[in-house]
């Protein structure tokens, strides 16, 4: 997987000017890249606070100099050893997402953790129904009781992934921000703070009234997903991952590369034309074009098999390099052991193991 | 990722048996379980030789004692230092599907390594057309003419895995192997092997007439995904994510686990009632449970979400433990860093570094 350092760094940039301009923080999510050197590349932006998915992926950035971080995932009572030992030595907030995880953190975690409450504003994966207001009175109560600091309200609005347009990414931003501030509301506590963000909402929008921290991830590589909903051009994608062509099929239109679903993953687009895992792109010593010349329709384990636009169809033979701008960067990001630079430099990264 | 050491051997035993029985080699694919230790309980069952799905798996297994391996992979011109390295070492065999590759083979390996030529029996992926004899006169001859041996012809039936009945499954083998000898037929070479073989017909069938090797790699594990092709019962599944509940929602039938595309992969069955990344079961300390309590039905990056049955909504608080039997074994246990046996010890496997 080959990164484009000057793409991410102006990927970081305009964001961070973007939250700079709006008033707001930026906490980055890095579950994303997952790579204390590219980490660094935002610290150089001003950034000194982030968003990890994990407590494995906490403990990995904080080893590598983060002093705040906030797990955006639900608190799992089985990592509590894990986050007490955390909590001894940075800045850890923890997500809340029901009164059973609340009373196990004030039990078991001895040292203060920060904890935001997730909302549901309308993903229904997790987070509390924001009507139920005697459970986040409970929340706050509970909280307020204890070692632990209630920091404020967190949402996540996937949802917003199914939307295309600017005007409709505003109309979920500003019905969860309100959502968010019924419950600051009824809690009547003013200092909490509103965290909210991804990115097609971060990227498409310019304004960002009534929140207080910003968390996207996905827009320092961008993809092609992010790409077709219009939220980003693919010369901002600043990933690709570079295949050997291992068959070609001219007879068919198709070209077979060493590159499967142990690769990229299998998320996919689903198109007129059919499934896309990816946007085939021709590779340059220097990096890679940003004109299309093809898509990934098919993954076996370690085989992809790319369709070829008919123009370029005879240019390939076995051997050659192609890119592949990822359908779901976070998840190829992930499948990766490191990166490499345009310099052909080695980008090292976190690797879960799994415990 | 809870490994069952019974089940496996027992999956293995079972599939020795019958090749012998048959009188044919089994030469077990190894990029589902990807362990050296798990490829031990293979040679005590008498299995000497495997496959793999890359040069750095050959690599792993060859440091593992392994002496006889094929990469049924596409030769890839871009490893061939790496390749002429272990056929140094150990009897190698490689796949070859064009003229180019074989070319590019004689003349940049030196070692003596054997060659399969990959014959496209009707699943369009890889291959060479089984109808044009002018170049499968060419691969035999330019080969002939080497350092290297032409050991015989390769197929994999993927088209097999969409199919559901032991009837249809008997109807590709026969046709895939009559292709398969009419082309031993046009090469007049009686001594070239057959290898065949993937997870559902060699599950289903009893009989492999007019085949020298069996290549099945999933049957070691298996998964809902075989299951629910009818390839297996859901107790010969062997291995079981074992994933802490993080939210419980009984209000909208679902419950949120730590689990997400970065542990399972995103493969999944479209079913009548959506789609199902996993069957849920609940865990023991001693094993798993066979009867699905729910399924798993959706998966972002570290988060599942699980519907589970109306009679066990309310069974279940955070901090539990449950069980999925993946969706596709090979896909998941890749991703995932050791596998645990059933009394807690550590069995470990390859990591591919991506180099």
């Amino acid at each position: 997987m080959l990164v484009d350092e000057d793409k991410v760094r102006h990927n970081i940039r305009k964001m961070a000017a973007k939250a700079q301009d709006c008033g707001v923080w930026l906490r980055p999510h890095f579950k994303t890249h997952q790579s204390a050197e590219i980490a660094e590349w935002f610290r150089q932006e001003g950034i000194d606070r982030a968003t990890v998915s994990s407590v494995e992926m906490a403990r990995y950035f904080a080893e590598a100099g983060w002093k705040d971080l906030t797990i955006a995932f639900p608190y799992n009572p089985l990592e509590y050893h894990q986050i007490d030992e955390l909590a001894r030595k940075i800045t850890l907030n923890v997500t809340i997402v029901s009164a059973e995880a609340l009373d196990h953190l004030c039990k078991e975690v001895n040292a203060p953790v920060g904890y935001f409450i997730k909302v549901d504003v309308g993903t229904h994966r997790t987070g509390i129904n924001p009507s139920d207001e005697q459970l986040i009175k409970r929340l706050a109560q509970v909280g307020g009781a204890s070692q632990h600091t209630l920091k404020g309200l967190l949402a996540h609005a996937g949802h917003a992934y199914q939307v295309l347009t600017v005007d409709k990414a505003v109309t979920i931003f500003q019905s969860s921000v309100q959502l968010l501030h019924q419950v600051k509301k009824v809690l009547g506590l003013p200092e909490l703070l509103i965290s909210y963000g991804d990115t097609p909402t971060c990227s498409l929008m310019e304004h960002f009234s009534g929140v207080d921290e910003l968390r996207p991830g996905n827009f320092a590589f961008y993809d092609t997903m992010q790409h077709s909903f219009g939220v980003c051009d693919l010369d901002q994608i600043s990933v690709c991952m570079v295949c050997p062509v291992v068959a070609v099929h001219p007879e068919r239109g198709e070209t077979v590369i060493y590159g499967g679903a142990v690769h990229f993953s299998k998320d996919f687009l689903e198109m007129p034309y059919g499934r896309n895992y990816g946007t085939v792109v021709r590779f340059r010593d220097q990096g890679w074009d940003t004109t299309p010349i093809g898509h990934l329709s098919r993954l076996s384990q370690e085989h992809g098999v790319v369709i070829l636009q008919d123009s370029v169809q005879h240019d390939l033979k076995i051997g050659d390099l192609i890119g592949i701008l990822p359908v779901h960067s976070c998840l190829t990001a992930d499948l990766c052991g490191f990166y490499m630079s345009l310099k052909g430099k080695q980008i090292n990264k976190f690797n879960k193991t799994g415990l």
